[in-house]
């Protein structure tokens, strides 16, 4: 976001820009080895020329890609010139690691130069003590705004705004909004709309810089003003407001106060990064992971997913269980053992198939998901259908093996039951977990292949038990 | 993106706007219920006053919502006020159906008002015949820049491109700059950059339009030109488009030819749909689900989901073959049977851990995942670590359980072994796929089930054979 001109010193390095990235878009690892050097003789003039021409997304991704040592010697090397917008583009526990290696006065220094939505970012997760002290030596003025930003919960669009907007009103033309630009001071770095409000300061529309552009100065604000106007609360989720801003294809919200008083703006390169959070924090809760990041240590990672393979031996168990009632049905029959695994695992995917669509439907806020009786219905016929075409192939390949057409027709029948009920049960639970207010992705998973275990080893054995007349 | 402000008459019947929204943000069912007596009893001019207030989002989530008679009934009760800008809002394979039921005169008419990116959304999914004779009946310029970026691939920056943009040379003032934007007249909807170009038309800068408008008219395009310029090729793919968005936070982007002169300009608007639509691509994958929606019928969503069924069918008897080895441990120890599916469950879950992990550092081309063996080492501890943790509860257990120390020693080895194979397992399959080009997310699941239910129900049947001395 801070991007400024280089200036002439700067452009003469440019000249011979190394490669920064490969075809792929990764950063070269040739580059990242051209750095090192330089780091570990202390070869600051070096390190600023191959530095300078970099963008700060760049210079996040390097840091990522060196060693712990080497990041907070390449940062203390760099000193006053290490762009702090770079702390915006690496992963959270890595920046708290980085500002904590700093001096307090840099920090207070590279902070300042921030806009706000960015210095909100590199204080949100600091101590309390600690962002206590670097706020108090902020100049008033930001200090003001970043402490207000900071007192909205986690993940609010009072986080992700900025303090620094243009707000007119309605009666002003073109010609004083564009002087009142140019002599403004504190303004955002790139801005798309001004807001427009009225004398309470509530936004009632904004107007879009390409049509202030091509007015004449004496047009006034209110007939350029773009009255359809979506304005969040600062205090609403970041998830609602990506939401709005997909829907409606959104590049400036303002961001109001519980009375309707515009405190801040929204953009949305913020937004993308909100999008790309959400989706990866969905798959990675259907996938049984935490917030573990690549730069994590690997005790981190086993401690973070530990908690669902603990849950997994209580249901593993609970599977166990149910075969275990059937112990004399299978020493009678073993290849009710051979074959029981097949039933539980169809089961397993069928439900996994329809509890990603329901995730999703739900996470999108697809009008579809919000019949529960029609989405229950539609996965239980979808079920139906596969079930049969499934029990089909297993039926008959089964009877073949063991010569026993009998158990073609046990399993066939077990397996079109077992698949019915994954698909009601992988949609019922994401949306009984949506209407209890627990996100749909977490534990989705667990709860799911536990009743398509149960069921798959139940009705199997139960039914072969039953028709071969073992129980 | 097509917004124009509402003329007066438009306003008056805003005066008492219907709740469109609920509180979650979801189309109201009170304003659904209200439309359908409209459309039942062709009151055009009820229809079209509900309809005037709404963005084109919400009278695409309202089309979505509607029966299928109802939604081309509501489009022909528009007529000429129907504003096409809706169908890039609803999701393909409506679309097609929405167009299919116009006449082609009116096709025409709706596409000519759009930008040409959205233009070409609206066409790129048509039969070829009834594109070519849509694009014949259009005016020569808009069919020009329309069939040009249709010739370009699906998925592509060439289709997500919009062909109307302003382009300025570098030795202009700002004053004829904006006068040139007054005067033209094919502008784009909203802009938020003008792209300065040298004398061969190849992109070497930007210009922001605050910045632009902050300037006093004298000064030139040069002195005020952001040269940073992110370019990318109209052949590149959307997805790689998306992270160069991501990781600059661009507003922005020139799309080139392959000889580098400008052909249109890519804006963040288009790239947050590519961003959801990619991640939603990858869970819907790892899930074993297709590109279906909400609006299709059960026969199609039970075809598209049984290619991985049938695979599974495949894997499933693979695993029962390897059980199928061991049926006389399993005659002479029926507890192996109880206990078998706990280990290959505890293998698919850490397994699935460690798959999930990987496919989205490959998907956000995160540094750490370019290290295969790293990847491959970290996943192998983390198993270890968590595989003795599992290992000791489950051993503990089924010891008790079936009263014989030597089975829960039996069972927590071959936790340990098949879990440490889960997770190498899991970061494999996904780095091998990405070497071959094909998408990791893709089969990941399928595969990696299937080796850790062989490589389970193998390691524990036979251990406990050898062990029990039934081999």
């Amino acid at each position: 976001m801070a991007d400024s001109l280089p200036d002439t010193n700067e452009r003469e390095l440019r000249l011979d820009p190394p490669i920064v990235r490969d075809n792929r878009g990764d950063l070269s690892l040739h580059f990242i080895a051209s750095v090192r050097p330089a780091i570990r003789t202390g070869d600051v003039a070096r390190l600023k020329g191959l530095v300078a021409p970099l963008h700060a997304a760049d210079v996040g991704d390097l840091l990522e890609a060196l060693g712990p040592d080497e990041r907070t010697e390449f940062v203390r090397l760099l000193g006053d010139d290490f762009d702090f917008a770079v702390l915006t583009e690496v992963d959270d526990k890595l920046r708290a690691r980085l500002i904590a290696a700093l001096p307090v006065a840099s920090v207070v220094e590279g902070v300042r130069r921030l806009d706000s939505d960015d210095a909100v970012t590199v204080l949100e997760d600091l101590p309390t003590e600690e962002r206590e002290a670097i706020l108090r030596q902020l100049p008033l003025v930001d200090r003001t705004a970043v402490a207000r930003s900071l007192e909205y919960p986690e993940d609010s669009a009072g986080r992700l705004m900025q303090t620094e907007f243009i707000a007119v009103p309605p009666f002003w033309d073109v010609g004083r909004a564009i002087d009142y630009m140019r002599e403004e001071d504190d303004l955002p770095t790139e801005f798309y709309r001004l807001i427009v409000v009225d004398a309470g300061f509530h936004p009632v529309g904004s107007v879009a810089l390409d049509r202030l552009l091509r007015s004449k100065r004496p047009v006034l604000i209110s007939d350029i003003t773009d009255s359809e106007i979506k304005a969040v609360k600062a205090v609403d989720d970041q998830e609602d407001v990506a939401r709005l801003f997909e829907r409606y294809n959104l590049v400036t919200a303002p961001v109001v106060d519980t009375d309707g008083r515009l405190v801040g703006v929204i953009t949305v390169d913020d937004i993308v990064d909100v999008i790309e959070e959400e989706a990866d924090e969905d798959i990675r809760r259907l996938g049984g992971v935490g917030d573990e990041e690549a730069t994590d240590a690997v005790g981190y990672v086993a401690r973070s997913r530990i908690p669902w393979l603990l849950i997994n031996v209580l249901t593993g168990f609970l599977a166990a269980a149910v075969i275990g009632l059937f112990d004399g049905t299978i020493e009678q029959m073993v290849a009710l053992a051979v074959l029981m695994p097949i039933v539980a695992s169809m089961g397993g995917n069928a439900g996994t198939q329809a509890m990603t669509v329901t995730v999703r439907a739900i996470a999108t806020r697809d009008i579809a998901a919000r019949s529960a009786y029609r989405v229950i219905g539609r996965e239980a016929m979808v079920g139906l259908i596969n079930g049969v075409a499934v029990a089909l192939c297993v039926g008959l390949g089964a009877g073949l093996w063991f010569a026993s057409p009998a158990l073609g027709v046990v399993i066939a029948v077990a397996l079109i039951l077992n698949i019915v009920v994954a698909g009601v049960v992988g949609a019922l639970i994401p949306l009984a977990l949506d209407t209890m207010k627990i996100d749909p992705a977490v534990a989705s998973g667990v709860i799911l292949t536990a009743i398509t275990d149960v069921t798959g080893f139940f009705v199997f054995l139960g039914l072969a038990g039953w028709w071969f007349g073992f129980l």
